[in-house]
């Protein structure tokens, strides 16, 4: 059997996510998202193409280093509003049976035994379908919501969020043993507290002695993904994630964050293929190439160029109001705008690149995959990226909702199941065995240390 | 009209809630709490029943004070597992229209920036109707899970609470005016940046210079309930509150606890009547008198003695199991024994109360409102209680699960109907709407002063 392709959603719950301004598109429907249907529409739609999950980025803060305001986001609805992603996926659950859902949430501003709480509820509700996108923080103006003067420093972030999720394995793994819970009416004996245990952990930023809350879900600790990018964050997920998100211009670029990825887990005493690697894809699909391409000319009206400036200002750091659109990009005495320059260089050695590129809605683009066609033309694409860069599936980039999504699920799916490369039935089970094949972590996994 | 009754389901998402044991009951389906169906059940019966909402309590910790470990509430299900009750909301909204949810959020361990999120997403997915049942912490388990050495001493929690208020106050109520969101696709306009703006809070224990990260929902602020029964608790609440769920075993002690209420509202600038009383009531409805008394025989041969008596301990902080069941409750130094033994000398003065009393599952009980009857008794028993002592309505404390609510939905209800006390349909509009009038903040609410 070919090497079979998975394919997530990725949504966001505010009427933007990563390329500003389609909510305008006369098609458009995101303007919803703050009502049920828009969700259980999406959950239907996903689960009947057979997608593995919905993957629920979120991002505490507003986008305001673009002129240090967050006027272009706000205009844009350049990821603003952003609503809580928790309360969606009950709404998604009670409409769905197999999909699961991959939700963002914060090890710097949440409570790590209230997240575990909230995560193993999720994960009993939804029959085991939860995941985890592991974060760290992005905006400052997040920070100085929660409190905090400001983005606490890059690596000290990773650091916490190991000790984070040192805590949340004790919870989840080692407070109950799967045979505590009887539930015997005859005995009148619900749980038997010899295999319930209090779990301990003294460190610098976490304390807690505390049972779990809540007797072992079937995943117990929910799938995890991560997306870092950085050193920091590559070596985070290698320890970590069961899968991770990437993003990237060209397979060659692609191809070497995976095998990194790779590498890195098998230096942390993990199989290479103990992550799933999900790329980023943009794809326009329509019956016909003819009618992609006008699809594409369609949404790209839309593109709003200082609502997508606000999100990479936000992204790298850097506040790009202060260059012009056609002016070059150069390298300065910023580490983030050197990082940048750098990327571009390598992307396109030949070229001089503007800020205007940043904004370019289509192949010849700097963000990563990014298909227009019809489903054969993408089928031959996607398969072209898989094999050039060994990543194992997709995360579809949300465009015109629900229209894009359908056009994925109605023409470029049935495609790929012909091709013998995607699934026509979920397997059996919690999101972790459908993926991975175990319901539980692995044993090579971090968190198993701490099984009761 | 005469005055009308208002009705809550209280609820838990655990698998025992304010009577432990029930759980065995060869009829009750409440292990089934990690399950979708049982929420949704639930919600459909209280909606068909015409309830105003489903108040979901919740504890942060394990009742470990009884004989100093969760032994005794484990086995019998008192409280443990407990689950968040958050996610069950979006799936009872899911398969309702009118309905409230009032969620249990714990101020002491709750971050305000990501809790107003979570409320403000709720009261958009729902229509506007979500309440908050403000608490600020009961168990030192909780705390220690939290990362805390122990539970903050009481009144400073309250003054936390405060603080707290008006962090989520002015991201509630005033940093987006009601016509920032245009959703202007022709002008390609999300929101007008001007209609937007940080809130700032630089206070003792919270700081925060940050947009709200939702614009307004119906109701902006949820509506809020409050359970404080100490001297600052309920103060707090007559600030605050805009409903008051109150305990206390007859209609004297009750009809003070409502008067003072009633008072300090109007200390604080606000009616008598602003603030909706309910008592808990443990109802036992069945066609005929005889039947519900059976009924009753049959819960009883389930109440958990010390599962109860755990759950008691853990309200009051007295360690019961250092007492025999039959011993005799006499004051002894502790603060809260004497307060206990107080309550007790008030409810029965001729009386020798001993530690079983406190498991009396019955109307001679310690508890509060416990009527056993045919429709017409447990009215009769209803308007009694509403009559002496002027509250608004009653929180239905859950028995045997769904049969004791279904017996009150189908057979009291009608009752209540047919006596013109009780709404035979919904009114219009958020909650707040439903129960007050306005889907928003009373102008004398202290909550209205941060309006934008």
């Amino acid at each position: 059997m070919p090497k079979q392709i998975h394919l997530n959603a990725f949504h966001m719950n505010s009427p933007g996510h990563s390329w500003a301004g389609l909510w305008a598109h006369p098609r458009d429907q995101s303007s919803a998202h703050n009502t049920p249907g828009y969700w259980t529409h999406l959950a239907k739609t996903a689960e009947r193409g057979k997608l593995d999950a919905i993957f629920l980025a979120d991002v505490i803060g507003v986008y305001d280093v673009y002129g240090g305001t967050p006027d272009a986001a706000l205009k844009a609805a350049a990821q603003a509003p952003t609503l809580d992603p928790f309360p969606v996926v009950p709404l998604m659950a009670g409409v769905t049976e197999h999909i699961g859902f991959g939700v963002t949430a914060t090890v710097s501003y949440e409570q790590p035994y209230l997240l575990a709480r909230r995560f193993s509820t999720l994960d009993h509700l939804t029959g085991g379908r939860v995941a985890w996108n592991i974060v760290t923080g992005l905006l400052d103006s997040g920070a100085r919501g929660a409190g905090q003067t400001g983005l606490a420093e890059h690596d000290s972030r990773y650091a916490a969020a190991e000790e984070f999720l040192d805590v949340t394995y004790k919870l989840w793994e080692g407070s109950w043993a799967d045979d505590a819970l009887v539930q015997d009416k005859a005995a009148r004996l619900y749980t038997k507290p010899d295999r319930v245990r209090r779990v301990q952990h003294q460190g610098e930023r976490y304390q807690l002695d505390a049972l779990h809350l809540v007797h072992p879900s079937p995943q117990r600790t929910p799938f995890l993904f991560q997306a870092g990018s950085s050193t920091a964050g590559r070596d985070f997920a290698a320890r970590h994630a069961e899968a991770v998100f990437v993003n990237g211009p060209t397979p060659e670029l692609v191809a070497e964050t995976v095998r990194d990825i790779r590498r890195r887990a098998v230096a942390h005493g993990r199989d290479a293929y103990d992550i799933k690697v999900f790329l980023g894809a943009t794809l326009i699909v329509a019956p016909t190439d003819a009618e992609a391409q006008e699809r594409h000319r369609s949404y790209a009206e839309y593109i709003d160029a200082e609502g997508t400036l606000a999100l990479i200002s936000g992204w790298s750091g850097i506040d790009l109001s202060r260059y012009g659109l056609d002016e070059k990009i150069q390298a300065t005495e910023s580490n983030a705008m050197r990082s940048l320059t750098d990327t571009l260089r390598r992307l396109g050695p030949e070229k001089a690149w503007t800020i205007r590129d940043l904004t370019r809605f289509g192949p010849e683009g700097t963000r990563g995959a990014f298909l227009i066609g019809s489903p054969a033309t993408v089928a031959d694409g996607l398969l072209h990226w898989v094999e050039a860069t060994d990543v194992d599936g997709f995360n579809l980039v949300r465009l015109v909702m629900p229209e894009s999504l359908e056009a994925i699920v109605d023409l470029l799916v049935p495609e790929l199941q012909n091709r013998g490369v995607f699934k026509t039935d979920y397997a059996d089970g919690p999101l972790r065995q459908k993926l991975s094949g175990s319901p539980r972590l692995s044993d090579r996994h971090p968190g198993a240390r701490f099984r009761f």
